[in-house]
């Protein structure tokens, strides 16, 4: 037998709120969001409670139970009458929290009318409550997290307006490549960020499921007590039906107790547009530092402060969001591999799923949070932009100058002689050498090349403005995409009139 | 400068065929399954140089190459042609193999026609054309996969039709639970299939797209060719739209270089996928023990024999698949966070695609070709579902006992007592032990608690097929979606008939 | 500015203790271990606060800091007087916890001693507490994890005493193998118990290190603050070795800031000794399926209780086991990537360590409490091992038929016979059949390649206990090695006089 | 039965080397730097021969082979000569090359001598030979590894013993935070190495195992063909022992068949030593932006082109290391849950071992072999390094201010006053204005709270130079702990004398 001399008396509450195991204060990812709201203890003992309501609800519905009994337990289902130390306890010997929840809940339930408690949890398994729990708990965190990622895309949106002209350089391999606009990185952020809201937005739509299962996948006990009380019975599709209705959730025609799908899907698109929030993230983490200094988190007081250093201005938002997007991941890992549930129901793959479901809607939650903050209060400085862009001296265009000299001299001569010329330049070599001036080297290298050009020409062709590509259409095409979306017709562009620190 | 004096000269042949750096020799999970003609060096080439021909033949038809320019790269673009080792040499100098295949390209076509090779990679970067290689070779993939899974989904089908009146046992948390079906089980798996399946169509039928982006994600040097050329431009969408005909895939209106969602989205439903396989092989495992032996792997000469034991009979699609469930998330995990890809183009998050988007495409293959193997070729036993049924005695409907007693004693108490009797009858404490006969503890304790039942009452009550639940509609659910989705009226049923090894 | 007006107000209290984000409701792979009591919010803010203590003191002992300062802040430092609400909203605006606790020390220490609030986190940075805390609650879980180790270790030991002599069968990919016996099993798992154990021990040993790099690395601050106290310096060292005096922590001589080889290293052993653990679960939910029913959990009131069926004995031990060992690995991945750490302190590497490195400690906790649990209370029936053994009818020994043929008729012949004739006979094709009897088969076989056995020789040839192999060898010699390792001299055997549930 | 009509007639070669599944195209991670050699399909297959010819060896030292059967055997055990095809084909029917390869290399032995062919494999199981070879194959590739790894090591010794006095800015979170050296930063390196250097080679030196069990763990087989052949057998151990000797491995005197505690600490010290590289190479990867320009990778004819852009110089060394440092956790996490391995051996675990292992061991291999080459190639700039230093005009000496400040005027207004002034000033906005100079401010600021100081005081304290805290210390301590551990008494140091691009 299980030694259990080492736990706490039941009675004894804890010394101080210190005690709870995790508060978020090692959780920057999500400490501080909301998320404990929605996805913390509470609010998923809670959902348990009212998985067990809708249940009753929907058995009295089907006239299984007795008028006023599902009421008497929905009038008691309130966790906050549950006692933890019993639901620990309870953990510790069946590796299961429904057990200990519907135990105290029919204490509850008992202590008024003891008649109403024979009808918790009737018929029922603790997979289906905890399942169809986990399902409210991440519908709920589902539309918390879209409806941040909405303000997260207006942001971008904005961006993307405001920057559609704003030159930058585009990076390749850490190194300067060609000429874009700070209008075409945030458009590349806008459609990040509308695919992966695509996503959890198909997911949301077609409904996360009611779980109904019975203790080995047939329902037998739901469909034994409708025998019992004579109710007629097709079969438990209507009864998922009914507590689908009351519990806002969507309805299976079959059972996925161990069809872990629904579960890793939505692990994977959570995953994901956590990632994508690290992908702007570590644009911004870049774009921050001191000697780049082209964008920065929004500033204020107490924000970002340091314990030691009085100058510096920490990233917040960046440094969460990358945390999130190395976490988010591995737990998502630890769902998709759920899917090997052995049998009827899996010792061990299922009941890791909690903590780390949990875990990730948190996460995602902090992303969307976090991320929300980051894109509405970024900080750009089109100057910077402009002095970064010019500092190559016009490598920058050497694509440009290539496609210009290629058909004359061929492709290969072209690219030898450019690189070449370059090299000797000093260009590329990370130097980052301030004033490098390359008109001259590209005048001298045309003249060799036969290629003439007047000064105008010359100019022209050497202006990082005049070498942009499709970037307009690509800021453009990413707004009528968000207007398509969001059904909104303006914009306000952000940042055209930006000037730092103000 | 990098030291290459390691490197074997480029022109020194390889001594043997094993010079592979990997045939598949340490990969059951996709060895010998055709997955190497599909995503191995030579497809993967061969897609590239294919993304390469439908450039050129885009541009031309664009008016931005000349008449037999395109025709000639096309013919020159046969990876039978390019050398490995420069290959191996150029991604070693530049962690890109796009780059020295568009050099061994280019000299092909040159070779034969200098001015023609002028319009290889015209405009181009190693990146549009590895990304729409990948998902060039990915979309084969995935065709591939989906034959075989509706091959797989077609047997479970035909299990849950042949077994809809297969007694059986269902089991949770290894022990045995309540009555069900090999139908169910099978429905389960059948179900579970058809979900992957959903996923990897939605995926498939939007189309996989061409990556059209440029050097620094802004189609610059496109663009300047096609105005060097006279030819006019409104968006890269026009020339990734008549590559994308060529090539089979889609076209997005937005580059994609730094947004990965196409290839996470694609490596999650890959490897969920992989997870389903996994749970129906876990299933086979557990229920293939000789203890238990109620199913088993097709057998056939050759097929699982054991170097040292001559009775040896070992699964082989079981372990395959269920290795390559264990392998699959741990890549799809690596796909997810290279999602965070700094700038316009990331140093290791992009690079680190190439390798693991291909593992997991061959594990998902294996994983598709075993499944299909391991449900067309199931033996099912019958005999031992019913045996292994019958061994606790009658103990597996006691949760229906409990649902005839809870009205009468109350919930708690009906529990409690049956809980007490199992537990004096020797019940549930996994010894096992057959002619356990729990007829006459149910009696005696229905007499004690003033149940009274006539001896076929108490047959009726204790008859695990008076005790299925929805069992067979939850057959029928399924075979009625998998009509409805594979439009066949009609399943032969297997399993029915079969006899053990015959 | 972040918009902070989502947060509660600081002084509002939590309405009950289920606020908290995570008592362990969800994870039954720690809750209800004590845990909490060494790596919950508690003890790990109280393990920052000593960090801060020891630091004073040491900085006192070195003459930098006035008498009684040092006496006031080690007074003030209790985690009962800290505000969670200020704490959480400091790390929402910082993501790093330390500040605001540094903050609220602070406050207390001026509350009573306002000069003595100077000397607070002195010269000091927020990553040197977090590293050295991080580190101080690591050691007190290895030292939890190691005694709770030592016992499971005591009673592999013992398994393997008592059933040296207790036949089994081996199982090779889920098929019967060849005789061995359970005390080979239990020396299995003891000597991958010790292999785990010295690995943690080797670490807990060469000692976890205090964290000294200062705010860049240089401990510049530090000695700063020693110069103006007129404190001579010579290295950093100095002051880490008094501090870790203090917290029984080892000194390294070098700053670890971003060298987090201690973390990853760490996270390996934890995994692994997790993983070990996995292993003796999977083992005992195999042998504890109710057909093979060879060990069982210990059972006890309350102890693996199902909500629905009265006669399931659910097992819990291994069930927490499995999903531990799924999850220690994915966490660890976080930790081993987290290395990747750039500059002289990474955004969001770093902070995404806290949360992961405490899940990771309180899963190892958790594995090492069930895993003692699971194997002090562990149920062996030999009379279920020996009739597993005698089902395949001696099949099992067709290895031993097989090495006594082959020098007589050659390999292959032998082979090639043995399996035709194992074939016709049933065996090895997963039926399981009751009551097959090789032994008429092995010996028509003989007399058919001409090998003369009499009645006793054959029967010897055919009995299990004859083919062990080194069977006793082995489980002596893991004894020797517990011997040795533990300084005991004597083990009880446990198993050998056990009867089922008594 | 299985359908093996999709595969290729045994006898059809490939029509090119392309045909291979993998020769590292997709895989700069470790294309081209000779893994290939080590651990491709050639030396795994000839490992796996090695381990049988050990094996006959060892059995003939031991008087259980006839004379001159062993040598036929060592001299038909040639990769060469096996067929690959038929190897394929046998993974296939049986998810185990070793099966296959033992078929052929019967086939080869019995092609010269019929009666030596009866002793390939005597007594043996495929997973002896398998797990034999794996750590046959892992020990070269340790060596390997370990002397890259040297060359590395004496690299950052190199740069830390020629940049002590290069002074530098200490980063944290993206942001300057104070004065260091390159050395320091060099330092870390070397100490990261060394670190991961010393795990390394505990693992290599307490010695890589032979594995020996025996088709259940028992040994049983090889202890029959002993007693067969009349030799007196102790324990497989003897056998091992000599095995061992042959092929440089070590013995543990226990199977350790189910226990992968080898194989789980070899991935993960492999996997720490590619996170070790990933943190040097992500501070290359920051470093070398242009806009920081410190340092850069090595350049060299070919080395880092881009297909597009004659001006880029990419890094390469920096891509491949990130790309592995993604890669190898996530491989290294399968080998960690491969532990959790059922019976005396498992479906799947087992077999996904070997896949995975190779990817870690090329991934390591590539990671040292660019590693080697990044450090001691890296080109260091110390005047980009002072001119990032002086950017902040003083701001990272404000921490210095702030010590001198808050014993006068406490240390919560100093923190204020000079936060406050920093921020007028516009330090740490981001802005990364240059010309920023805080002189004035700081005077102004001492000025206001009467703290006078000199012209040549100020000077004093505003100088990074006097600023630097131990990094002279952390830069010699770091050099002395490389000259214990490699026994040279002198480096060369590189970098002072550096010049750009010579």
């Amino acid at each position: 037998m299980s030694d259990l001399s080492h736990l706490p008396p039941a009675t004894e509450p804890p010394a101080s709120l210190w005690d709870a195991a995790d508060s978020g204060v090692l959780a920057p990812a999500w400490a501080g969001v909301g998320a404990n709201d929605i996805v913390g203890d509470r609010a998923w003992v809670q959902a348990i409670l009212d998985v067990e309501v809708a249940l009753v609800e929907a058995q009295h519905e089907l006239g299984m139970v007795p008028d006023g009994a599902q009421a008497v337990i929905a009038g008691a289902a309130r966790v906050e009458d549950i006692s933890r130390d019993a639901v620990i306890r309870g953990i510790y010997e069946t590796s299961n929290p429904v057990i200990p929840i519907v135990a105290e809940l029919t204490r509850l339930v008992a202590d008024s009318d003891e008649a109403a408690s024979e009808y918790v949890h009737r018929g029922s398994t603790s997979q289906d409550v905890m399942d169809t729990a986990m399902m409210l708990v991440a519908e709920r965190a589902l539309r918390h997290i879209q409806t941040d990622l909405d303000l997260a895309i207006d942001a971008a949106a904005a961006l993307t307006a405001g920057h559609r002209a704003t030159l930058a350089i585009a990076r390749t391999l850490t190194q300067h490549a060609v000429p874009t606009t700070f209008g075409v990185k945030a458009a590349n952020w806008l459609h990040l960020l509308l695919d992966t809201r695509e996503r959890l937005a198909a997911i949301a739509d077609s409904g996360l499921p009611v779980s109904l299962a019975g203790a080995g996948g047939t329902l037998a006990a739901y469909r034994e007590y409708a025998r019992i009380a004579g109710v007629p019975w097709t079969s438990g599709a209507q009864l998922a039906g009914l507590m689908a209705q009351r519990l806002g959730l969507a309805v299976r025609d079959y059972p996925w107790h161990t069809n872990r799908v629904p579960v890793a899907e939505l692990a994977s698109a959570l995953s994901i547009h956590v990632g994508a929030m690290g992908k702007i993230a570590i644009d911004v983490h870049a774009l921050s530092r001191p000697e780049i200094a082209e964008v920065s988190e929004a500033s204020g007081v107490g924000h970002g402060v340091s314990s030691a250093m009085p100058q510096k201005h920490n990233p917040v938002h960046t440094t969460v969001l990358l945390a999130a997007a190395r976490h988010a991941p591995a737990v998502s890992l630890i769902l998709n591999q759920a899917m090997v549930a052995e049998d009827e129901r899996p010792a061990g793959a299922w009941q890791g799923e909690w903590h780390a479901l949990r875990d990730l809607l948190r996460t995602a939650i902090g992303s969307a949070h976090h991320g929300k903050l980051l894109l509405s209060g970024l900080h750009v400085v089109p100057e910077r932009m402009a002095a970064n862009l010019a500092m190559s001296g016009g490598a920058v265009v050497s694509e440009k100058v290539n496609a210009v000299l290629a058909p004359v001299i061929g492709k290969r001569r072209a690219k030898a002689v450019l690189t070449e010329a370059l090299f000797n330049a000093g260009s590329g070599k990370g130097t980052g050498a301030a004033g490098l001036d390359l008109r001259e080297v590209f005048a001298e290298l045309l003249r060799r090349e036969q290629v003439v050009l007047g000064d105008d020409e010359l100019s022209a062709l050497l202006d990082p403005a005049n070498y942009l590509g499709d970037s307009d259409q690509i800021a453009q095409a990413a707004l009528r995409r968000w207007a398509a979306r969001t059904g909104k017709s303006h914009i306000s562009p952000v940042g055209t009139q930006d000037k730092p620190n103000e």
